[in-house]
């Protein structure tokens, strides 16, 4: 067996932007005059915005939005997650796994649903090198539970697909995993819950990085 | 078997108040120096104020706090909530639940963690009439997951604990049901996920009021 390399989600993998990202939704949703729960909107995060108004209005039995409307929400939840975003904080050991990794030489990247904007805070925060392959929502045509994002960013590594580890905290990565043919590991940090995740296929779940990082060897990384 | 009677919890169950309630708890605890994830925050929510910050420190091996400092949080809690609060909507179907168990003549009472201060615009939303049996934190001595919520309410509307059944959205919910010997069942409404709730013993699990409301009968509730 080669090597592993590991692509990871963002929000809610290394980041704690779940619950801020949720009630952004919920805000925007509203002003365009869909009342939706907001555990309805938790369930569905990860997928990108537009695939997930749909799929939520579907679940309510609301038509399709045409696209211009869809737009203006995903503006609208931009702008919402901008004046929250001071409250989000890296996940308990995320830095620390991102450097261990650096020094263990397993090659890793970041595919991520959002977008360059909601996702350059987070970036920053983590102190992810540029020399690190970023995938946002803008490169690929279709986003989870479809596998392009996580594709892409193997492709930009240089590995392939089947050899790589997904790291995300949602059902939806974990489908995506399933369906690039790569291990899904699920972490909890995102606020699903374990057996959900390992309905979706999660390989292994673990509690957050820290408590992945602890358990590497559980993945095929070796430690000195 | 004697009529039921229903004993609901507030937040996550009747309203969609969760997700602010764990965000208000997140910056209260990050003002008194303790960063928590803030899903470890939601997977606490439910259990009294006290008693979820000692758990929660507990599982990052912290000391619990003095009685003055545990005070204060508290106190900041509230406040943030009440900065979010206009963001709070009654749950799908509750308040048509509420009246049909009334026309139905079903006793039904509420049974909050929350402090009479955070539940009142709940209950105001709700339009709960004053003769319905509301026990919040103050009036007992022990919170969820000790039963003495239930069994208060139970208490107040003159039916015997074990012919209630309890209706929540949290683990705490299903295992004081179980410490009552009521029956408990789970709603998804506060983004907890199914199995958990069936895992901590609950009967039957519903998406949200709504959904409960079209299921009375499953638990013994007859419709003319």
């Amino acid at each position: 067996m080669a090597d592993v390399a590991i692509l990871f989600d963002l929000d809610g993998t290394l980041v704690d932007s779940v619950y801020q990202h949720v009630l952004a939704w919920r805000q925007a949703l509203e002003s365009a005059g869909i009342q939706l729960s907001v555990w309805r909107i938790h369930r569905r995060i990860g997928m990108s915005g537009g695939l997930f108004v749909n799929a939520l209005l579907r679940e309510i039995g609301m038509a399709r939005l045409p696209k211009h409307e869809m737009d203006e929400i995903i503006k609208r939840h931009g702008e919402a997650f901008v004046t929250m975003k001071d409250q989000v904080r890296p996940l308990p050991g995320s830095k620390e796994l991102l450097k261990k990794l650096n020094e263990l030489n397993v090659p890793w990247a970041i595919a991520t649903s959002g977008t360059k904007m909601t996702s350059q805070p987070s970036l920053s925060m983590l102190e992810v090198p540029d020399t690190v392959p970023v995938v946002t929502r803008e490169e690929v045509s279709a986003a989870k539970p479809d596998p392009d994002l996580f594709i892409a960013a193997a492709k930009k590594l240089g590995v392939p697909v089947e050899q790589c580890v997904v790291v995300g905290d949602s059902i939806w990565d974990m489908l995506a995993a399933q369906r690039a043919r790569a291990l899904g590991v699920g972490l909890l940090s995102g606020g699903y819950g374990r057996e959900e995740l390992e309905r979706a296929g999660a390989y292994r779940v673990y509690d957050d990085p820290h408590d992945f990082s602890m358990h590497l060897d559980e993945i095929g990384v070796r430690e000195p």
